[in-house]
C-alpha cells in the first residue's frame, strides 16, 4: 500500500500581488479543493478587455482530482470567473444561500447550467474527499460571508476569506469569534488571511456608523435623496431603506445590478422591507419630492450605471433635479478616482448638493484593518501564515504585522500565484511552481487577445495607424497601382494634405528603388516601406504610428 | 473724445472645471493683461496626447491689445503653455527669478528665444499700459510663488495664484499678510482665489512637519536613503538637503528635472547645499550605504522617471538594493494613484522599505485648506468672488465658503473658461463668452488631433481593425483580385483561422451581392462590405473593430 503523504500543498491560482481573480487550491495527494474561483477587472493597459479570470491549466491537467469549489461570499472577485470555470469543470460547488443565489444569476446570464450548487450554513460542516471543511461566519460588505477551515490529515488550514471584524453589524450576526478561538486552541497548521487593509492602523469603522451618517443627511434633505452604493452590499441597502422608513419616505430602485441583487435578497430573506415601501421608478412623479429615495448603481463612476447617465443627462427614465440630495455611500476602487470625481462635477453642474467625501462617514470597508488583523492571528494562533487579497505590498505589510506578533520570519510566506507551498506539521516551504496567470475575456473571446494583440491596440492608441496598398503585376513585379495611404487615428487627414501628399511619395521612391535593385520578395518591399515611412514621419511629427504595407496581387 | 469704459472684464480661459492651464485674462478697454500661461496634462481618454494647452485665439485675435503676461510661479500648469504662445505672440512677460529661471529652461527646450522676460520681485509694482501690477508674497510648494494685484481704473482685482499660509516656511519668507490686509482695506473689486483644497476643512499642514517626517525616517534608516519628490519643490528639497547633512550622508540627484531645476535653484541662490554634500551618481559606490542620500524623480509613478526605472530594475546606472529606505514624499495627484502602486509594489519586491503612507507626514499640500481660504477671504474682504483652479465641486465649495462668510450669493460668479466676467464698482454680470477650450499636443503636432482623430483611437484601442482590401477592375467594375483582410488589434490570427476564413466568405457575398445589383459606387460598396462585416464579426465576438474597406482600381 502507498505510504500517505506527509505533506499538505497550498497553490493560490490568483489574488496574490492583485486584487482580485481569488482562487486557492488545498491538495493532499490525489485530491484537491478549491477556494473561490473570482474575476478581475481590467488594467488599464488591457485595452479592450472586458475581465481577467485566472489560467485554469493545473485544474483541468489534474481534473480528476478537484473534489470540489467553496466559496466564501459572493462578490465578483470570488465567484465572477465561475461560469467559465464549470463550463471546463464539472464539480459541485458549495456556498451560503445568498452567495449561491448571485452566483445562480451570473450562471444563468452566461447560459451555463446551475446543477451543481450545494447550499451551507455557517456553522456547517461537510466532507469532501479527505477534507472535512467548515464555514464560519464572518462580517464583510455582503452578507453572508463566511471563512472555511479545512482540516486535512496534516492539519488544519484556516482561509478568512474577506473579513472585517464589526461588533455591531445590521444583520446582528457577529462574527463567528468562538469558532476561530476553537480553531486555534486544537491547532491550525497554516493561516491564510485578508491583507486588503493591512496598511491602515486601528479598526476599520462599524457598518453602523454609516446608518449614523445616513441619518444625518436625511436629516438636513428637504427634496429628493439619491443614494448610490455597491449593489452587493445588502446591508449598506437595508440602511437607507431604514433611514427611508424613519423619514416617511418611499424608496425605488435604480440600476440592472441593483434591482438583481435586492430580489434575490428579497426573496433568500435578506433585506427586510416594510409593505408598500418600494416603488417603481415610474411612480416616483406620484410623490413630493420631499418623499422620495432612490437607491441606484454608478458609485464608481462607470459609465453605463444609472447615477453616471443620470448625472450626464443620459438616462431615459430619470434626471438629476436641483435641490437633490446625492450620497455617494462608496469609495473610489483605487484606479475609479478620476470617475468618480468626473460623476460628482456632473451632479454638481446639474444643481444637486453632492456628499462624497470620505471624511463625512457615508462609507465603511468591508476589509480588517491593522488591529482586527492581529486579534484574527491570535484567535487562530497558526503555525504557518500566507497572507492573500493583497497586493504586494498589502501582503509585504501584512506579514510584517505577523512578524510583529511573534511569528519567526520562516514560517511567513509573501508567495505568488503559481507557487507550491508545501507544509508538514513541523515544516513549511516552496516546493515549485505551477502555470498560473491570466485569461482576457474580451466580448465572447476567452483567451484569443493575448500580448501581441493587447501590444498592437496600444500603438494604435497611441498614434493610430497608416494603411500603405499597393497593387503589383505578379509576373513583373511591378507597380501598377498605388500606393495609396490611408490613415486612421493618426492625423486629422483634411488639414495635414502635404503631409500625407510627401509621405505618399516618400513610398513610391521607397517603391522604385525596390524596382531598381530588383528586389522582389514582397517581406522585404514591405518592410523597406514600413522603415522609409516610419523614418519620415517621425522626423515630421514625432511619432509612431503602426504603418501597414499591403500588397495586392493581380 | 471716447468716453472711458465704466467696466473691467476678466476671462478665464483656462484653469476653471479644471486642475491645469491656468490662464486669466484682465481687459480694460483696449487693453489686456494675462496672468499665467499654463499646460494640462491629458485625460485618460485623450490617447496619444502629450499636453493640452490653452485655445489662445481671443488673445490672437487682439494681440495688439495684449500687453504683458504676468506668472504667479513656475509650476507646469501656470507657465507650460508659453513656449506655444510666445511664438505666436510677441509680449513681456513678467515673473519672479526662479519662475523666469524655470521657463528659460523649457524655452531653450522648445528653440523658442528667451528676450523679453523681465525680472520681479515680491513686493515690486508695475505699470503695463492702465494696470498698475503688484507681486505680493505667499507660500506655496515651490518657492518665488506670488499673488498678482491688479488696480484697474475700475477697481482692484487680486489674483492669489496657488498659495497656502505656511507659518512655518522653510526659507522664513512668510506670506505677505500686511499686502492682503491692506489692499483690503483700501478696497478690492473683485477675488480670484485657488480652489484646489476647498473640500478639505482645517489647516494644510507646514513644509516643516515633513522636515520632521524625514528626521524619523532617517534615523530608522540603517542602509541608503532614496527620496522622490516633485523636483520643483525647492523647499522639501532643501530639507532632505539638510537632513542629510545633519545625518552626515551625501546627497546624489538623479533625474534629468530634477538635476535642472536644482542647478537652477542653486546659481539664483534658492537652495543652500554645504561645500561637499552634493556628489555625482558615479560616485555613490564609493561611499556605505549609511552615508548616501539619493534625491530622485518619479514620486508619480511616471513610467519614464528615475525611481520607476529603477523600481523595474531598468535603470542604466542604478538599481534598488535590499536594505534601501525609500521615501514617496509626495501624494498621488489625482489619476495617478495605480501608478504610484505599481512603483511601490515594485520598490518592495526589491527588497526596499517603503513609506508611502499619507498618514506618515512625508508630504504637505501647497494648497490652502478651508480655514486658510477663509482668512484671506476675510483678509481681502472683496465685494467680487470668483473662485479659480479647481474642478466643478472645488470651484462649488469655495463659493459655499465665501457665502458662509457672508457674501450674497449673488456676487459670487462660478464660471466656465470663455465666459467674460464684467464688473463695475457696484455691479458684477456674465456678459457673452469668447473663444476657449483645449488644444492638443501630440509630438510636433499642435491641435492638429482633435475629435475624430481621438475617436478613431478609442475604436482602435477597444478592439482594433480589420483592413478589407480589394483590387477592382475600373471600366467592368468587378473585383479581380481579394477580397484581403488584414488584422490588427482584434484577436489572435493563428488562432482564429476559420473566424477570419468566414469572415472572407461574408465579404465575397457582400461584393457579389453589389455585382448583381450593378451597384457600381464605391461608397455605397465600401458601406455594404462594413456593415455585412461588422454585424458578422459582433455577432460571433460581440466586438466592434473598425472596419476600412479600401478598393483598388486597376
Amino acid at each position: 500500500m502507498a505510504k500517505l503523504p506527509q505533506k499538505v500543498q497550498i497553490i493560490p491560482l490568483g489574488g496574490l500581488g492583485e486584487i482580485g481573480k481569488n482562487m486557492t487550491v488545498i491538495r493532499y495527494g490525489d485530491e484537491m479543493i478549491v477556494i473561490d474561483a473570482g474575476l478581475m477587472f481590467p488594467e488599464d493597459d488591457m485595452l479592450g478587455i472586458d475581465l481577467v479570470i485566472p489560467d485554469i491549466t493545473y485544474l483541468l491537467e489534474n481534473r480528476d482530482s478537484v473534489k470540489a469549489i467553496v466559496l466564501t461570499h459572493g462578490h465578483e472577485d470570488h465567484i465572477g470567473a465561475l461560469p467559465y470555470v464549470l463550463k471546463q469543470l464539472d464539480v459541485p460547488v458549495y456556498g451560503t444561500r445568498l452567495t449561491l443565489g448571485i452566483l445562480a444569476g451570473r450562471l444563468k446570464e452566461n447560459n451555463v447550467p446551475a446543477t451543481n450548487l450545494v447550499a451551507v450554513k455557517p456553522g456547517d460542516q461537510i466532507q469532501v474527499g479527505c477534507f472535512k471543511v467548515g464555514f464560519i461566519r464572518v462580517s464583510h460588505s455582503i452578507a453572508d460571508a463566511v471563512a472555511i477551515s479545512v482540516r486535512t490529515p496534516v492539519g488544519t488550514i484556516v482561509h478568512t476569506g474577506d473579513f472585517k471584524l464589526d461588533q455591531t453589524p445590521i444583520d446582528g450576526k457577529v462574527t463567528d469569534f468562538y469558532a476561530f478561538a476553537e480553531l486555534g486552541t486544537k491547532g491550525v497548521l497554516v493561516l491564510l488571511a485578508d491583507s486588503t487593509n493591512a496598511e491602515r492602523p486601528g479598526y476599520t469603522q462599524s457598518e453602523k456608523s454609516v446608518g449614523l451618517a445616513f441619518d444625518e443627511a436625511f436629516r438636513h434633505a428637504r427634496e429628493r435623496i439619491i443614494i448610490a452604493t455597491f449593489s452587493s452590499n445588502i446591508h449598506r441597502i437595508q440602511q437607507a431603506i431604514d433611514m427611508a422608513v424613519k423619514y416617511k419616505r418611499k424608496v425605488a430602485i435604480l440600476g440592472r445590478s441593483m434591482i438583481n441583487v435586492v430580489t434575490i435578497a428579497l426573496e433568500l430573506g435578506y433585506l427586510t422591507v416594510p409593505e408598500g415601501t418600494l416603488i417603481d421608478i415610474d411612480e416616483i412623479p406620484n410623490y413630493p419630492a420631499a418623499e422620495i429615495v432612490i437607491l441606484t448603481t454608478g458609485s464608481q463612476g462607470e459609465p453605463m450605471a444609472a447615477l453616471t447617465r443620470m448625472a450626464m443627462s443620459d438616462h431615459k427614465k430619470i434626471e438629476i433635479l436641483p435641490g437633490d440630495t446625492v450620497i455617494i455611500s462608496a469609495t473610489p476602487i483605487p484606479g475609479n478616482e478620476k470617475m468618480v470625481s468626473r460623476t460628482v462635477d456632473y451632479l454638481f453642474r446639474q444643481g444637486a448638493d453632492v456628499i462624497y467625501e470620505a471624511t463625512s462617514g457615508i462609507h465603511a470597508s468591508g476589509h480588517a484593518s491593522q488591529e482586527e488583523l492581529k486579534l484574527i492571528h491570535n484567535l487562530i494562533r497558526p503555525k504557518f501564515f500566507i497572507p492573500v487579497h493583497g497586493e504586494y505590498r498589502h501582503l509585504k505589510k501584512h506579514a510584517k504585522l505577523a512578524q510583529e506578533l511573534g511569528m519567526p520570519k520562516e514560517n511567513i510566506f509573501v508567495a505568488e500565484n503559481g507557487q507550491v507551498l508545501e507544509f508538514s506539521p513541523a515544516q513549511g516551504a516552496i516546493n515549485g511552481k505551477v502555470t498560473a496567470g491570466n485569461v482576457l475575456v474580451d466580448g465572447l473571446g476567452v483567451g484569443d487577445v493575448g500580448n501581441i494583440v493587447l501590444r498592437d491596440r496600444r500603438q494604435l492608441a497611441q498614434d493610430g495607424i497608416l494603411i500603405v496598398v499597393v497593387t503589383m503585376d505578379k509576373q513583373r513585379s511591378a507597380v501598377i497601382a498605388g500606393p495609396d495611404i490611408v490613415s486612421r487615428g493618426f492625423v486629422y487627414v483634411r488639414e495635414s494634405e502635404q503631409l500625407m501628399e510627401e509621405a505618399r511619395e516618400k513610398v513610391k521612391q521607397a517603391l522604385e528603388k525596390c524596382e531598381l535593385n530588383s528586389i522582389t520578395e514582397w517581406a522585404v518591399i514591405k518592410s523597406n516601406v514600413r522603415d522609409t515611412l516610419g523614418k519620415y514621419l517621425y522626423e515630421k511629427t514625432r511619432r509612431r504610428p503602426m504603418i501597414l504595407p499591403i500588397i495586392m496581387e493581380v
